[in-house]
């Protein structure tokens, strides 16, 4: 799974962080871009209370089940990919320029780390 | 500010509706396809509450200002252009395959709006 994270940083630009998460905010496993003072697992803690919220929003309106969620902020943005009820996995971007490329390599490693949870 | 959120919809295929909101849920203006059962009121106020809370944890993260947020259910894609303080403006897509396409022309047609706010 490790390794997994890795990849997903080391094949995003600007990716600084990436972390494998529940929703009850305890991360499983993560990792950091060399040099970056990021710190991932406070942010995805952060916002995991809040995207259980957006889960229940989404199934009130039969929407069905999120499984993305892109927050894009001046300082940042982090995108999420949701791997099933209990986790998701979420990459800190200080560069928001490669957001599109992010959400696909995102998106084809999360079928690999579901498979191990 | 009407003219403008139709022309969102005509020019993001699988656009069913777009609306223009405050952060409190109050509609301001809103446009929708021809055809289309969306009710982007709705959930545009269901996410609305939602919302103050992802900025306000992007704040307590000092990632600073959220600009963007997008919700991808099984069901249907939201992309939300946050305007200002007060208010924002979501597309509802039922078809994801256009989401590039649609957060640039939602970006593109925002600095309109915000310039009649």
């Amino acid at each position: 799974m490790q390794e997994i994270l890795q990849k997903i940083i080391e094949n995003i630009p600007g990716a600084e962080g990436a972390i494998l998460m529940g929703f009850d905010g305890i991360a499983v496993m993560q990792a950091t871009r060399d040099a970056s003072d990021t710190d991932i697992e406070s942010v995805a803690m952060e916002f995991s209370f809040r995207f259980i919220e957006l889960c229940k929003a989404a199934e009130s309106l039969e929407m069905g089940t999120i499984t993305d969620i892109t927050v894009k902020a001046d300082g940042g943005t982090l995108i999420t990919r949701v791997l099933n009820e209990e986790f998701f996995v979420s990459v800190f971007l200080a560069d928001p320029r490669h957001l599109g490329r992010g959400r696909w390599i995102l998106r084809t490693h999360a079928v690999d780390l579901a498979a191990q949870l």
